[in-house]
């Protein structure tokens, strides 16, 4: 029996729909979520993630400011904007789209930026609100990926074996810190796994939920997963093909082909958890509308 | 063949020979570490805490500022002596002791420590920052663990199955957030168990190194345990005996007596965890100094 495919397509129009609702109610109250993108320099893909964000926001009836920032901007004039952006009360998150240049010290605009309108999550203010279990902007790609596991019919993660293989600041730890939480949303048994551990195998073929966040293709082959066992493949990887007009296509860290014949549910790359990440970013910014306005 | 006994009166006392040989090393550039304390009302047993910390600061050279306040202090007096400490350049750690009364926000007290002298480590600033890899102040009891680990013959963490029993904010989550680390004190596989987890004996089984943090006694028995596995038990808790004048014992999480027969190596309850807490925070405490002259 092949697998289910868990669309992140479906998901994520499926939450934005949702967060359109919502907007337009808190639109009676004269509220309107706001958005602050500050992207430095003409980086190609960071201008098409950029677009793409903002593109997403003005979907579901949210405020996004624009500023596109020479790529000599000094790091002074960038702590500036953001100093700027956290007094504007039309601003309810701020976005800086990484990387930044060289000459900008990228840890300290991250940490230039007030907690409160953190939507990407990575302030360690919140990544602390969240291990501990306060009140937090999540992390936009655990988020969805936490999101699609609660989404997806006969998923149960309260006491799930989850295995998470790969333990990066941005996928895997603050993945492993969500779903341990004693909570609806929580409440696995965690481990995880990365390259210093000794036999990966002997963990993923015990999991009910196996997550790969490796960055690295064909981590999870089909003979590591139990039968039945639900695949989230969080890896983007770009692997030469000479059929594409570009020479590349972009793949996962999971077999797909073979797990699907195995897994009972399984996320495809493209498709799978990359639209969820821009989602719970316009999730955070609406959540951080309503929090400003004494709405939580 | 019997399990070594780790001694945490041992580790601990040659942890705090190092700090006192610090102290007087950094005495000698006229700098002297502080710990500025504050116990609100008279709780007998928050008292011995605070007494055992700051005896502790005096027999390795460390400066202790001993604030007893009574038990109706109100919520704004004591924050601001909280402001006076942040500061205090004298004062390079700040220890509220807790329980607080219950007409204080706990949380708002702790939120007002500085960072930079949160040495008991739970700030979400350095919680945060502990999760991401940063430099942070790290929970004294976790640390204790890691400590111990670190000190005791034939452990190796690098690629070990560590198994952690209780995901409590203090104990559980920050120590597998310290062991995940792509690190020399951390690089282990680790899986967070607890009360939602189906069978924590098949974990529990498998582990080279099992945590015990759950707080009941018990949790842990000879038969969930591998032969030559290393047990830490980081339960303390009261169990009636009549022999005792007291009426009670202390028991930690484990079957010790059962375990040590199974286990390469176990630590006691009490003697084992429990005095690696006050000499991390004087470690703690010591760094802190440190890093306020830029000696870090």
């Amino acid at each position: 029996m092949s697998a289910y495919i868990i669309d992140g397509k479906v998901i994520a129009a499926q939450i934005r729909e949702e967060l359109k609702a919502e907007v337009a109610n808190l639109k009676q109250k004269n509220i309107v979520p706001g958005l602050g993108v500050i992207l430095v320099g003409a980086d190609p893909a960071s201008i098409s993630y950029v677009t793409a964000k903002e593109k997403a926001c003005e979907e579901i009836g949210i405020y996004s400011e624009d500023n596109r920032l020479p790529a000599d901007t000094s790091e002074k004039d960038l702590l500036a904007l953001v100093g700027r952006m956290n007094n504007n009360p039309k601003i309810n998150g701020i976005l800086v789209q990484l990387p930044l240049p060289k000459h900008i010290d990228e840890q300290k605009v991250l940490l230039a930026i007030d907690p409160a309108k953190d939507v990407d999550g990575f302030h360690p203010m919140n990544v602390g609100k969240m291990v501990v279990g306060d009140k937090a902007f999540l992390p936009c790609t655990p988020h969805g990926v936490v999101q699609m596991l609660l989404r997806t019919l006969g998923v149960n993660l309260d006491g799930a074996e989850v295995v998470i293989v790969g333990r990066s600041n941005i996928v895997g730890k603050p993945l492993a810190n969500m779903l341990i939480q004693k909570s609806k949303t929580g409440n696995a048994t965690v481990t995880v796994c990365h390259t210093r551990t000794k036999d990966i195998k002997a963990h993923t073929l015990r999991a009910d939920i196996v997550i790969a966040a490796a960055g690295r293709p064909n981590t999870i082959t089909a003979d590591m997963v139990k039968d039945g066992a639900v695949v989230i493949d969080v890896g983007v990887n770009r692997i030469e093909d000479a059929t594409k007009k570009s020479g590349f296509r972009l793949v996962g860290d999971c077999d797909f082909d073979a797990i699907k014949e195995k897994a009972s549910a399984i996320t495809p790359v493209p498709g799978g958890v990359g639209p969820m990440t821009i989602t719970m970013l316009l999730y955070n910014t609406v959540e951080s509308a309503k929090n400003a306005n004494n709405l939580l």
